[in-house]
């Protein structure tokens, strides 16, 4: 098949996706947690139907979206899961694993630390930051949490590109700073508020308010869908 | 302007939005949150450029969402900010008050149940549940932690239409039931699980794992998209 790639290919490939829209890279994020959770011994294909049922958007959706990454189903047949799951996990950039640091020790960061899902996918935490000194020091599975003065060293050590800011709101954006300075890519924002972060580097926030607010428009305009739609 | 309505305009308004785009939904969350975060005093307008610098987006991508809500700016003018986060307000849901109830008592929940931004936004959390004996009858941010068997009634009570799920993933979808069952409408599901529910009932899933992976496609794919981009 077609998606079969060398490195080099590969890394064509990845050149060519550099502008997929922010929508199609979260569909591709959905695409590969419902080919996770297939029973592998019993399906030999999904169908851009199946697919497209899972996740609610329409099956002339997914075909676009993973004909844009290169994966081409066969008409009346489908996609074969294992293959178009490492497709969409070399573009998301799942075929490695991500050291990761976290900024700030409270509840969230507990959730977070325990999250199963990350370790998974290729994140493994590889150390936790406090500027309370009465959390430095503590250990949260199997991590001493450490004092901010040791961010850039453990960062440099440890080669992390990518950190999880979860402190409070206002102490966000001197955090965000700190690993910038200290060599991070990436950034992971749980704080509500707005961070400004140099061009190079790349920063998803995650507002969870957004997502209660996404629910509230779907409840209020559920009737009226229902109502355009063919009962049953 | 004419997106200033009666109650019954704005029912009618809210029946044609019926069909909005889900990125086009979380697009409008976040313009709402850059206009909280405006300083009223200085700001008597703001333009969709300003809007699109913000997200990130094209100012005809802004121009567009907010033509689908009715709210038109004028041209070399722009959009009053109060105005246009009234008009946000009412097609998101947000001008009224949602009973929340949460079932699932560990870190994300004391997280969630503490974060600010809920209330702010309308969200109050009017009941949490757990089936662990150990953690029923606890206080939590002022709330007693309850039984499970007790879900209905206090649904019920409370006239909650919203529910968030933060168990493990083998006890979602059973919680999810029970929700369900229960008269719940809307469902914000924290559980790493795929989750089935009626047509009648909306579901939003929050996967930690897939913001992540967003910011891995972002940084591999960081240096491409800045290649093809003017310098500064």
């Amino acid at each position: 098949m077609s998606q079969q790639k060398g490195s080099q290919r590969k890394e064509d490939g990845i050149r060519s996706l550099a502008r997929l829209p922010r929508a199609t890279v979260l569909r591709l994020s959905w695409y590969l947690r419902y080919l996770q959770g297939l029973d592998k011994s019993q399906t030999e294909r999904v169908s851009s139907q199946e697919l497209a049922n899972a996740l609610g958007v329409s099956a002339a959706q997914v075909r676009k979206d993973l004909a844009a990454i290169g994966s081409l189903g066969q008409p009346g047949i489908g996609y074969r899961p294992d293959d178009l799951a490492k497709v969409i996990r070399s573009v998301l950039g799942l075929d490695r694993t991500w050291p990761v640091v976290l900024v700030g020790v409270g509840n969230l960061a507990r959730a977070l630390l325990r999250y199963a899902g990350f370790r998974q996918q290729g994140f493994h935490f590889v150390a936790i930051f406090d500027n309370d000194p009465s959390k430095v020091g503590q250990t949260i599975e199997n991590l001493r949490v450490l004092p901010m003065d040791q961010l850039a060293e453990t960062i440099q050590k440890t080669h992390a590109q990518l950190a999880i800011i979860s402190v409070p709101a206002d102490a966000a954006q001197k955090v965000a700073d700190q690993l910038v300075a200290s060599g991070i890519c990436g950034i992971l924002n749980f704080a509500p508020a707005v961070l400004h972060v140099p061009h190079h580097v790349s920063l998803v926030s995650v507002d969870l308010t957004v997502q209660l607010e996404q629910l509230t428009y779907l409840v209020l305009h559920k009737n009226q869908d229902a109502s355009q739609k063919p009962p049953g």
